[in-house]
């Protein structure tokens, strides 16, 4: 027995699964799951997850509602929840020790697969409002409020984005003018476009919130965006203060339990110690007094380390992921529909096309959560580099960089990915796949926001096309590529100049199945872009365009299919060099994670087969016909590993809610028990009366 | 004056719009967007247009309610509101005189657009139900009982799928067995899986069933499928007979003012006459009597025109996207972000991305308008047909099996743009998308409904490659292409086999934009498809697999791309022809027409680029690059009409229903009246106290 087994077979919550629909299917897998589990996350954090699950499925309050629940009801409710979690203390917040920071976001994950609304309730009010003033705390009444937040004695909230302005931050209008006269600094937005808005805790809740402003000196300079803390409701009355007038954003299309509010500031005065002082301060006859020369440095320090969020949302995803996948392949292997005349009907799964709409997929989760979990590692690596002596600041700059291109291109086609693949769920399962029961449209819901949250998905891309492009007009870059400690710059070949002179080689269905045919495929794939894109932009600048316009015409089809292939090269690098590839690893599961490599690689390779061929790397039939048939090879191949591949990174049925998805395969029979525990499902209606009535009258 | 521009200035509701901020761009069209709207909607229509919504407007029971329902108020809302069509009788529903039948389709439509639960509801009751009754009935109490739906003395509904089975209709298990010795059907079920559900109105309200059943005659032998029309509800106390169990399916993602059901039938007996006998009867002492000797054509019959209600999808899915769309471009004029330093930050419309992003599917929306509605129009001249003893039946069956291709085609292409379309709409109206009052979300999930009704998507797909591929096998394929009234083969090429030896010819820009260009491209894709869709099927018949799984595993890549490209080779087809290169029309609306048409058209073209390279149409950099270019280009010269072209097939304020999209572009003042109307928005939360006492509790 193997290592990973019996370390498996120790954790007794990874239990074997009831007998049931689903065990033709387990049979056939080629591997054990419980190993896969392992493989997949850490012992630890196994525990920890099945600590906070099975505290959360014993504890009434955190029962799904059998129901859904008014606007304000929703609220109420998570609000509730988010105060038991601060009881529960999972993770140590109540004495404001941060704990190991790889568990925050794994809560995050157990929370969201749960209700993502919850989830994201307790990040806006444990890490979101704490990490934003920590950030930039120098006094000491900034530190009581963070120990304060975490304790709930207050709640904050997060005053960022404004109606008019999201994205562009740089452009936001809410103004903080300090006036000598009152030592105060006087809050006020212009105009509506100028109030706050989208934050969570803000529409009925938060006490406090962390604001950014234009911050204004007497002399009417603006010293540019700075961060407050600032009280906005008296806890006693729970009503806002005068100056400040706030309302709720009301319905959203999902994440209802939160309370976005819209904030409006009247010339609101608060403290000269409201302003969060580590990177500027205001003496109190109204000096500004700065320790960043420049002030784009400025900037780039009061609203860095965003890379974090973005890491967070690409393990959302692959949680997303897993859960729609988990949903619609156990209902796949159960449900049965069309068949040879005669024979039992087939089960979907047994579909070439229902496995080419599942299984790419399924793939993909599997990279994305590992390089997902990857990602965070290396974020949390370099947040402690910063308080590291023996590294340089270029060595910071560097990993600074890095964390930036690889989140910004990262959150995107995760979010994406998770968009897509809930949606081919929900397809996949049918008319059933449209109850609520089936538990895939309020993850739909959720998880829509990721794809513009933290900034949106197309400017992004941009933002990394931008680097990517200068990388390449830097004649050292495969100096630079070498001394990447996040490997970001892999693609680029070892020849010092243009791009690869490498085409299609491979013959048979053997040679592309071999991972490096994979891989050079896609060095070869991202150098292009970066050389189209790179010449695209230098000729729009030549053609007369400005550079703002000259970046903005070299996106579509250029800069931005460069962005996404670049990561969908990076994430198949770590995918298969840090995990598939790893000799310790029994045989049997690195088998089955290359084929979930290839798959996904080839699958999204296949997306940018034009290109092959337009710039030459192909050329005829070959290329085509190899790739796909490779697909759909792999497909058949992952087909008796599918239902064991998603019991490995299923969450439990409590947390998966799901009639279709339920571990025991008795799909109808949990559709009628969700059905019929619909309130008053089995009841008349109670205006039949009325209706009764109504059809009389129309005799 | 053209002689449009004068009819359309006769109709007063085609109003000015109010000025604004969308000045900007509506100045900039090229044409006049009330020519536009008559050019793509008959007069008569468009004033059952303005009736119909006008009327809603002025009723106070169809106000949009100013805060999500429950459950149980949305079913009741609704099912009110449909009591008011009723007597509103805009078709005359009430003489049971089904008058103008393209006006059916036309106010389904016209719900539609202010709640699809609504226009669902009210088909079902008036339409669904009749026609399925209409077309077996055969005996008096038949057709009573559809005078009384269409006077709504009774509510009907469709039951047809089961728990098991949905696609596959021919599997379902529910029998009716006659009894001679009580003169009776015996209604049952054998388990769960054949209980009837997702009839809409069965849930709570309908008093009767259309039943589908497997008709047992007392010797034991199986008829088949056969249609019953039978009592399930007592109307006077709306309480389910004994034998008939019925409960609701609950929450669903979208739809929710429909209340489906599930029904579960316990040895009901039903009067011999409730089997609709036009296709077979029971003798009273239990023999069988078919107006059919194949089993399958009675089977076909009983089932058949179906088209019917996935033209009706196709047009819903068009309006789905000029609801979408108007809101995401109108916002797109309006909502600025980003800019060259120093200047006034850019309307996101001006963003080639932005514009790729939403004007492809602009040209999208247009085109599948047009098809749609020349569609139904095909299926109502197809449906009098039947009734013309003038047309023979070889005809009628060539139209027949026209009208399933098409509509088989056209219900997935369609339902996946809407989703598609909708969706980025979404992603581009960025967090204020997000909001419920953008009016995206709901949308959203009420159409995802259509991808699965009617016909699973890949499932229709794969009915229309087979029949494609049964006529590429036939060496008179050319003949029949010329004998089909709907023109279902103009993709086939003048010589009479294999495929055209055509290549991509264009050497420049303007040889692209020459509507031939993508004419003759898509007729060598569709022809390529079909060869080696038809190979891949041969081949894996020769590999030794039997027909069904051949077939099966020649979907992906293969036929069901061939379905996608079959179908948008007819819509551009069509397109052009039908409208584009009409001489009648003005020279600016052909032009901004043929723009739509060739958007549309490249962009759909460039997702199968891959394949021209794969099959030797295009060769080297040019064909990717020229069609790339040409996309972006026509992006470019859409933008200054992008507004005026929404302003043509939007709805009202009122259906649209979006502070985001409404007509006088005060984006943020319409998003402030909205949030500030949700209930409460400006209170304090109600449960202030309890939360005030935990903060101080936390002290």
């Amino acid at each position: 027995m193997s290592d990973l087994l019996e370390r498996a077979n120790q954790l007794d919550f990874l239990k074997d699964f009831p007998e049931g629909p689903l065990d033709a299917y387990r049979k056939q897998a080629t591997f054990n799951w419980k190993v896969m589990t392992l493989v997949m996350e850490a012992e630890n954090v196994l525990k920890f997850k099945h600590k906070v699950w099975s505290t959360l499925e014993n504890d009434p309050l955190f029962a799904p509602p059998p129901t859904k629940r008014s606007l304000l009801e929703e609220r109420g409710a998570i609000l509730e929840q988010v105060f038991r979690l601060q009881e529960l203390n999972f993770l140590g917040e109540r004495s404001g020790d941060i704990g190991d920071p790889m568990l925050t976001n794994v809560l995050n994950v157990c929370l969201g697969q749960v209700d993502w609304s919850l989830a994201t309730r307790r990040s806006v009010t444990f890490d979101f409002f704490t990490n934003a003033v920590r950030g930039q705390a120098a006094l000491e009444n900034h530190f009581d409020a963070l120990e304060a937040a975490y304790k709930m004695k207050l709640i904050g909230c997060v005053a960022l984005t404004e109606i008019g302005h999201g994205t562009n931050t740089r452009g936001m209008k809410t103004r903080a003018t300090y006036d000598p006269q009152q030592q105060k600094f006087i809050l006020h937005c212009p105009d509506f476009e100028a109030a706050k808005c989208w934050a969570a805790n803000m529409g009925k809740t938060a006490t406090h919130a962390f604001v950014m402003a234009q911050l204004y000196t007497p002399d009417g300079d603006c010293h540019g965006l700075h961060g407050f803390v600032i009280p906005i409701r008296d806890p006693r009355t729970m009503l806002t203060y005068p100056g400040v007038t706030i309302f709720d954003m009301g319905e959203k299309i999902g994440l209802n339990g939160l309370d976005n509010g819209v904030m409006i500031f009247d010339n609101y005065a608060v403290s000269r110690e409201s302003l969060l002082s580590k990177t500027g301060s205001i003496t109190p006859d109204g000096r500004y007094v700065s320790a960043y020369k420049d002030p784009n440095k400025r900037f780039g320090a009061s609203l860095g380390n965003l890379s974090a969020a973005r890491i967070g949302i690409v393990q959302f995803c692959s949680a997303n992921m897993f859960t729609a996948l988990t949903i619609a392949i156990r209902y796949s292997a159960v449900r049965r529909q069309f068949g040879n005349p005669g024979e039992l009907e087939l089960p979907v799964i047994e579909y070439q096309m229902q496995q080419w709409r599942l299984f790419p997929y399924l793939a993909a989760s599997y990279v994305m959560k590992f390089v997902g979990d990857q990602l965070y590692q290396n974020f949390v690596t370099f947040a402690m580099s910063q308080f590291n002596p023996d590294i340089s600041k270029d060595e910071l700059a560097t990993m600074g960089i890095e964390m930036h291109v690889l989140s910004s291109t990262a959150k995107p086609i995760t979010s994406w990915l998770a968009r897509d693949a809930i949606q081919e769920c929900r397809e996949a399962c049918g008319g059933h796949g449209y109850l609520s029961a089936a538990g895939i449209g309020k993850l739909r819901n959720d998880n829509d926001a990721n794809c513009t949250y933290e900034g949106d998905n197309n400017v992004l891309l941009q933002q990394a096309s931008n680097w990517l492009i200068t990388v390449w007009s830097n004649p050292k870059r495969h100096e630079m590529r070498d001394s990447m400690p996040l490997n970001t710059l892999s693609f680029l070949a070892n020849h010092s100049n243009g791009i690869s002179q490498q085409t299609f080689q491979s013959q048979t269905l053997q040679d592309v199945l071999n991972p490096k045919s994979l891989l050079e495929a896609y060095k070869w794939l991202v150098q292009w872009l970066l050389q189209s894109s790179s010449e695209k932009f230098h000729s729009n600048l030549q053609s007369g365009k400005d550079s703002f316009t000259a970046r903005n015409d070299s996106q579509v089809y250029n800069a931005r299919t460069l962005s996404i292939a670049f990561f969908e090269h990076y994430a198949l690098d770590r995918f298969w060099f840090g995990l598939c590839s790893q000799q310790e690893l029994p045989q049997d599961i690195r088998q089955v994670l290359t084929n979930l490599f290839l798959l996904y690689g080839y699958w999204s390779l296949e997306k940018h087969l034009a290109i092959l061929y337009q710039g030459g790397y192909a050329t005829g039939p070959r290329a085509a016909d190899l790739i796909r048939q490779a697909i759909l090879e792999l497909c058949g191949s992952i087909k008796g590993d599918a239902v064991a591949l998603v019991d490995a990174v299923s969450p439990p049925d409590f947390v998966l809610n799901s009639a279709l998805g339920k571990s025991d395969g008795m799909v109808y029979k949990n559709l009628y028990l969700a059905m019929s525990q619909t309130p008053a499902a089995f009841e008349r209606t109670s205006d039949w009366k009325e209706i009764s009535k109504r059809l009389k009258a129309n005799l």
